[in-house]
């Protein structure tokens, strides 16, 4: 068996390391169109600030390394310009010329190149992208050569703020223009909120709802980034507005693609041609909880996929249930998580779903040095079944995130994250963890035990006296902010003090700092004949998203 | 309704909590032999230690703020003597004198206290067991007023590590004194070995297969701990060799004891008796792997069932489906986890069990702070199903024993443990996680791409010539250490050297580090038609738990 892999470098290089394994007498070539092959993409932006201080740890393996451990023929330099499934050959460019090779098998992993907005500058000098070694080198030497004071960097997902903090480190002023009204487009807005916050506090110049229009050189010097409302002088630009599947050879070997050029595939990895397998970058996936097409590009599928790719070229029965977008960020101390659907991807794949925020320590509060972390729940009405999360905070947020994950994968409910048995000990959760905090209050919620409201309901709440609207913080926590119409009364002076002041004839909104003093006060109130609403997430999140 | 609570801290007090937001106007008393309720038993070591600083941050809640926030009546100072079932009533005893209390409902969660041995000398001035704070204030003023320079910590399971640690941490030179051949029972001796060496490399002096004997005065003062095999002196000395349920009271009430004295309960948390609940410490738990039963004092546990038994008392239909025993120890930088079986209990409860070992590391190691965790996994013949999994590490420990401990509670084999989307970016993790890694190997195992065996088959192996034992590792690894009987060739060289060097006509058992390269090593010599076998958790383990 003759195999040929187009890409070098996540999935393209994990199936023909477990090709190989399967089989030690096929035939694997590897073309990669680069000087580079089974890179860490996902490490280059660390490597431009310095924390990823050696060239040489950005590659796994070599050529050479390739051909020792695995009897891999890897071409580097050596472009796939053409496919012919009708002869199952393939045409090769390289310096020295084109040729032909011939394939029993065929697997695409072409990744997936950065797009470029169709605007004029983005090929001036100072302007970039960032998808492999040699982009990287060239901002670099770029940063070594100018020593540029100040960055525009257009795009705030992933990359961008990853590049926004590195290149931060370097000492450069970093500005950050994205085009939505929040950062990081898989997250909620409401659960971005706390990343503006705290981005802006560490000193990145964050602009939202602001898309690029233009790049023009300054007669001074320097780049002059026109964006909608304003414009941004900097040294260095970089372009980091998400990628594209890199799949003109695909199309034009017909396989079919879906309109943003992504491969389609089945969940053995097959494209619409025999014998052609594509995976990673370059394929259009099923959303593991929507069961939606869609587009989801990490490296965590990629390299999952070339394995189950290479596993059915070899007659296994691997198959590919769904990408669920699992993904996680550092940004300086803070981590944002998520995993599984959003609200907006909810409500467009048309879920019943409901949502509850809940807000935990990360350890146990009496041991030092945790954080609280603010965790956005998405679950199915009815059964309870979780549908995704999103986390804001410091330590801790990637466990709970991958514990949530994990959960999804194995349907569990609500019900289920209540019982889950994590570990504990103070310096590393609490003996109810956040997780089981996340069942407990959707439980309450499906039991009918709680009624929640929103921070986007409040504004729309009668301020005519047929609700009565509660704060039950202290006196010191209403001096530091309050919502406008909501009157006062601590929740351990609520028993006394609900009869003479609060009328069992109008529902009661009520609201504490994080939702948890709320909930007790609803349940006391509860208990004495009212009608009651928590606030969910409390003020915290309203505070965050509204000032 | 008026439900009485013996116990007011972890399964007490959150009894007492859920109660009161079940049923605003049920008539609440909890009765607390001790000054303190609702305390952080977890959190007493690192007080001692000064990690935690003010004794005010070791009390969640106090009779005040259980008043206030719950309408609870909490009576400190105040220990239950009797239960009289006939009668439904209690007999408390204060300071003040006895009276008694009659309850429609009862809940038990007096926990459990440290068992101490029957041997001469547990009375002496400076002989100490830790259980709650005013423990915890004796053994801290003995310190401040002796200044003692030496310590002998009796057991080494969590408490007795975790002390010697914080005793560490105040300048004593400490020795743990352990009976069994290993720390922290619930692990293997195998996983444990790489405990005993890091706790020695940080200056502990422990010592195993010690049973404590007596302890005695010593002439120039100080003590002296008699142990099988010699003796340690000491100034200071704590008794931590596991706890006994406190459940003299449930006894003579007539609750249904096993040998142990734990309570026995079904799966609501209800006693033999009715309208009697216990949790806890105090009661009898179901292993939720084998269903067998058991006994597991863990402060999560004993937390979710003092919400079930109130759930219970009020209606609702929780149900309590078994402990874990998911547990956690912080040991200086290192992480100990553990969830589900270990191989004795696996063994005990005759589960049709395998195992594998694995080495991965916490994070891309392109990405500076890493570590490798060493895995040891317990899954079952046939389904794969996943029973048990054990962790030693640093970062990360925690994280992936978490997500095996929800994978384990979902009922997930080791397929799903392949298809896990956990979240990546380098500081994180990798492409693929050490517990997709987990799943992989297993899979591999259980399709019979790799035979596996293990450091305690290393000895009998035959060194008559009938097998051939294979060292794939570097020429500077092996410089560094090699295992008796095994020839060497690098994996590098393997696809060259085999057929010259190696004779298919007998099997071969492979070793490198971790398990990783003999893998590709076997799987290279499986297509060349040989019998092989790979050494799980490799030289690593092997050299961890032999040297
Ligand atoms: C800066 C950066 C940071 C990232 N960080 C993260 C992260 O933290 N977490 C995460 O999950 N993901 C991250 N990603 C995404 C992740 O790297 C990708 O999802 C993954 O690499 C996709 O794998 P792939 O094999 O599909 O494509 P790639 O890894 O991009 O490999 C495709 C290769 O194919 C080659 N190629 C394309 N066409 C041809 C052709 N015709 N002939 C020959 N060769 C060809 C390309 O040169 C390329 O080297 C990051 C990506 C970047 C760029
Ligand atoms: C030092 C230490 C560290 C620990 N660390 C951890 C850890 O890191 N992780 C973990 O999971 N677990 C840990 N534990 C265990 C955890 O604290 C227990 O599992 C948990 O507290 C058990 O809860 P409980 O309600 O059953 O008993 P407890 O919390 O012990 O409460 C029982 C209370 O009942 C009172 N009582 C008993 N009998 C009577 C009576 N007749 N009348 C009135 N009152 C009575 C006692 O005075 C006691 O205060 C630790 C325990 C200790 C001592
Ligand atoms: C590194 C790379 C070449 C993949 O090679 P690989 O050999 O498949 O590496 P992996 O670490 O994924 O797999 C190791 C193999 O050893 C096995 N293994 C791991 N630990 C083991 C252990 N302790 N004992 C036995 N086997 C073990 C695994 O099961 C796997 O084998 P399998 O696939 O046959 O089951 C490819 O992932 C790559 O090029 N990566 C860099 C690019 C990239 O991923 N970019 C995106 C992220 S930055
Ligand atoms: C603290 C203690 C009194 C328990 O009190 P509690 O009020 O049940 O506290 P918890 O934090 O467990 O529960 C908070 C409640 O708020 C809810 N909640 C938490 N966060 C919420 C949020 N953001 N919004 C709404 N509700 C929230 C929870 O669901 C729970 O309510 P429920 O049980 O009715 O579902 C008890 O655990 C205790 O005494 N602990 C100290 C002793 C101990 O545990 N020792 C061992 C470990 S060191």
């Amino acid at each position: 068996m003759k195999v040929l892999i187009v890409g070098g470098v996540a999935g393209g290089a994990s199936a023909a390391a477990r090709l190989r394994r399967l089989d030690e007498k096929a035939q694997i070539i590897v073309f990669e169109r680069g000087e580079y092959v089974s890179f860490a993409n996902c490490g280059l932006p660390y490597y431009i600030g310095g924390e990823i201080a050696e060239k040489g740890d950005l590659t796994l393996q070599t050529p050479a390394s390739f051909k020792a451990r695995f009897n891999v023929d890897v071409r580097v330099n050596s472009e796939v310009t053409a496919v012919h499934p009708e002869q199952k050959k393939v045409s090769v460019r390289t310096a020295q010329g084109e040729y032909e090779e011939a394939y029993d098998k065929l697997i695409l992993s072409p990744g997936a190149a950065p797009a470029v907005p169709p605007i004029p500058g983005t090929d001036l000098e100072g302007v970039f992208t960032l998808r492999n070694i040699p982009d990287t080198e060239k901002i670099k030497n770029y940063v070594e050569k100018h020593q540029p004071k100040t960055a525009c960097i257009v795009g705030a997902g992933y990359i961008g703020l990853e590049l926004a903090e590195n290149l931060m480190a370097l000492g450069l002023q970093v500005t950050v223009a994205e085009m939505a009204d929040h950062v990081i487009a898989p997250l909620d807005y409401d659960m971005a909120c706390d990343v503006h916050t705290y981005a802006r506090k560490k000193g990145l110049n964050l602009i939202l709802g602001a898309g690029v229009e233009g790049i023009a050189p300054k007669a001074q010097g320097g780049l002059e980034v026109a964006l909608t409302g304003g414009s941004v002088e900097a040294e260095l630009v970089i372009l980091s507005v998400g990628v594209r599947p890199d799949t003109a050879l695909a199309k034009e070997a017909g396989l079919a693609c879906n309109a943003r050029g992504a491969i389609l595939v089945d969940d053995r990895m097959r494209t619409s041609i025999e014998d052609i397998y594509a995976v990673g970058d370059a394929i259009e996936i099923v959303n593991f909880v929507t069961r939606e097409k869609g587009y989801v590009p990490l490296a965590g599928p990629a390299n999952k996929q070339g394995r189950i790719a290479a596993d059915n070229i070899c007659g296994l029965e691997s198959r590919y249930k769904g990408t669920q977008g699992s993904s996680v960020l550092k940004l300086f101390d803070m981590t944002v998580a998520m995993t599984g659907v959003n609200e907006r991807s909810a409500r467009a794949a048309g879920l019943n779903y409901d949502k509850v925020y809940t807000f935990s320590a990360s350890h146990a509060a009496y041991y030092p040095g945790g954080h609280g972390m603010s965790i956005k729940t998405l679950y199915e009405k009815g059964t309870g079944r979780i549908l995704g999360a999103q986390i804001v905070g410091f330590d801790g947020v990637d466990k709970r995130c991958d514990v949530l994950a994990t959960a999804i994968r194995a349907g569990m409910t609500a019900y289920d994250l209540t019982e889950l048995e994590l570990c504990y000990a103070p310096p590393f959760g609490s003996a109810k963890d956040p997780v089981n905090f996340v069942g407990y209050v959707i439980e309450n919620t499906l039991s009918g035990k709680v009624k929640n409201f929103f921070w986007h309901d409040v504004a729309d709440l009668p301020r005519d006296g047929s609700v009565q609207l509660l704060d039950v913080r202290t006196a010191s926590e209403r001096k530091r902010g309050f919502i406008e119409g909501f009157m006062h009364i601590p929740v351990d002076e609520l028993r006394e003090r609900a009869q003479g002041e609060l009328d069992t004839a109008k529902p009661v909104y009520v609201h504490c700092h994080s939702g948890l003093r709320s909930y007790i006060a609803c349940r006391m109130l509860a208990g004495m004949g009212y009608d009651c609403y928590n606030l969910s997430g409390g003020w915290r999140l309203y505070d965050s998203v509204m000032n």
